[in-house]
């Protein structure tokens, strides 16, 4: 028998439908894994071993399929509600918070056979200030956040599946970090019922997962779709845009963006370079800061008016920051991003999907800053669907992933040329 | 000294301000006109009187203004959440449930001085199945919904405003058929955090008040944008828009719109006749239902998952008809949705407001209904501001409003737009 923790979850769900082993046998190599590597790694917030076997057990018992995910192990960052478990927000103002029931994503997840694992580590409020996490693949360097607990425990084979959210870069950065696969679908696309809102404009979920089916195995369970697993028997048409940030990005980096563009072109993808008009630079430096500041100041203004010093310096600061803000600059940068969003479409006009950097570089050394975010939210805020995927590696042997991005609603086309890019760089 | 209940908000924090009369003395106003009319209107979910007062003298022992809101007494419906009261949702899955803490505007209104007053009632989950308030003006007829206790509330003199929200039209046809002012806003102007969706690309909270000023005095607060109170000295250029809807409004509705463009364009104003472009029948006869429809199955996952029969059959038939819909034709009318949104703007194109039907007419008898949401869904779904103004009345004697909306952004010109109708009108 392999280490059932390793499996894919499609692989996971295959092999319990054949009867090869039970969605019991597959929680417990993921939680003999977690006893083994969560001293090192603390991806989770909470684990209950008996709650997980006790959904595993209960899933063994029934006669037929629950659904797509029976008996796939899932990880839920700790800003997602979930009946059971506690949700802590990565806060101190939320120690064993229980909240009434399980969020949509959870619900639609558990209605198709997923078992609920544990909670998975997020910064404080899915904002920049790191809990305990490391990165598997050097534990003295950050996993990146916000969404650190779900891409480590994924990275490290703790679970297959776990959901983020992303408001600038907390999905598509852990990933990349972590190397693995990261996906954060257009803006919207999986319901927001019972997460914490940081930016609700931004705020999108998304998923770690160690393979691309996986990633539109579950998406297709939360939004009522067949997933396609649609492979390309043509090269995409393939965008390249280094972004007006290229320069701040590390030599590792820039050299994954263009070895990638270089070895898919000879692969018989036509590539081409896209600079995108001036307008979306105002987009990034001003706008996208203006709106996540904003509303960030409004979602936490319960606690920030009891509890201020509860609330770490570098979330307080946004705050402030948020309540300084005229609501007439935050219209503006709602329209410029609407303009910018109408604009793009242009930019991707014959191109399937874009190659973009998605982190500056490696995972900076320590746990007390989760790395750069400004790749990713550049194209957050245009609210289309948006891959990190794990092709490089940076000079300390830590994973760097390019970004794969496509216009909104797209999904679909993106995992098709994600499996084409990651099948083409393996070689 | 006059009947406090029955100030406006503006003049509650005047009146204070000036030291005419204490917070204290407001609430035991409101907290007497409940007493009274409670047992027939039933507006309220949870009213804890000593909670309330407890506010109210905080307030009085400040050495000064703690803001624009000091003192002024607001309902909250009952799917918003609160510190202190519980938030029932209209559902007996919800019987006695606490949040954690406030919603972001209940948090913003507590910031700026306003005594939470209670819980108004709810339809189940903010969708179509009715709680137990009735109409002010005859309790044999429904108050409309689904902010049902909101309106009510304020239209009955217990509280000077309350907060609704609206998915497809739950602030302005209550307001319609209770007499007073609701304001849905821009979608997305006030911050949703802490909120239960029902339709989160829908989903808006606006303000059910007895004065226009009011509507905007509070949103100023929760937005943070210094109020204008921007009063028209030209008569603003006006569309007149029956709707592909207007075939099935009663008399009483198509007198009280025709009324107010003969009467309007008396006073000096253009008013220009409008008919939309064919794709808008499709948005709301389809596409609004299905957004609706889908999101919900989505946000109702969890309770629908373990409690199916604690759910009205209304709201369960909206379920089940979410969950058997394909992902595809979800996106498609978001796609439309989209594009009509961009439409509606050569539709305004010298044009500050358009006035249009609210509701069918009067206010139906009996209380199992809340009445047609057509009427409001039909601009809902347009995503721009829309006001509720009690300009009429049916041959019942019941209110009969009329519906003021304007271009996404353009709260400021709707609010003077509104102040114009209602002194014309008024005259």
């Amino acid at each position: 028998m392999p280490d059932l923790n390793k499996l894919s979850a499609a692989d996971v769900a295959k092999g319990i439908a054949a009867k090869k082993f039970t969605a019991e046998a597959v929680v417990r190599d993921c939680l003999d894994r977690i006893a083994a590597r969560e001293p090192t790694i603390h991806a989770f917030a909470t684990i209950d071993p008996d709650y997980a076997l006790m959904q595993a057990r209960a899933l063994d018992r029934m006669p037929s399929s629950k659904g797509p995910l029976h008996g796939v192990p899932i990880g839920v960052k700790d800003i997602i509600n979930t009946e059971h478990l506690p949700t802590e927000m990565g806060s101190p103002l939320y120690k064993a918070h229980r909240s009434h029931g399980d969020a949509a994503c959870v619900a639609l997840a558990r209605m198709a056979g997923a078992v609920i694992l544990g909670k998975t580590v997020t910064a404080e409020f899915a904002g920049m200030f790191p809990g305990p996490t490391a990165n598997p693949h050097n534990p003295a360097h950050t996993p990146g956040g916000s969404s650190s607990g779900s891409a480590a425990a994924v990275a490290d084979f703790m679970v297959p599946v776990a959901y983020g959210t992303q408001t600038g870069g907390s999905v598509l950065r852990p990933a990349a970090f972590c190397g693995c696969v990261g996906y954060k679908p257009t803006f919207n696309l999986i319901n927001r019922q019972g997460i914490c809102f940081a930016a609700e404009t931004l705020d999108t979920i998304g998923l770690l997962t160690r393979t691309i089916d996986d990633a539109e195995l579950v998406t297709a369970v939360l939004i009522n779709k067949p997933p396609a697993f649609f492979k390309r028997d043509t090269p995409p048409r393939l965008g390249l845009c280094r972004t007006p940030l290229w320069d701040t990005a590390d030599d590792a980096t820039k050299h994954a963006v263009e070895d990638a563009a270089k070895r898919l072109a000879a692969a018989g993808a036509p590539v081409k370079e896209i600079v995108l008009p001036e307008e979306f630079e105002k987009l990034y430096y001003t706008a996208r800061e203006t709106i996540n500041n904003y509303e960030r100041s409004k979602s936490m203004a319960a606690d920030w008016q009891h509890h201020p010093d509860k609330i770490s310096k570098v979330l307080g600061d946004r705050v402030k920051k948020g309540f300084a803000m005229k609501h007439e600059d935050y219209v503006a940068a709602l329209q410029l991003a609407e303009r910018c969003r109408a604009r793009i479409d242009d930019a991707y006009g014959g191109i399937d999907a874009i190659i973009s950097p998605c982190v500056k570089g490696e995972a900076p050394k320590g746990l007390n800053f989760t790395g750069e975010p400004a790749f990713q939210q550049f194209w957050t805020v245009l609210n289309g669907p948006a891959m990190s995927l794990p092709t490089h590696a940076g000079p300390q042997g830590l994973p760097v992933g390019i970004q794969l991005v496509a216009p909104r609603y797209r999904d679909d086309a993106l995992f098709a040329c994600a499996r084409w890019v990651m099948e083409k760089l393996a070689h």
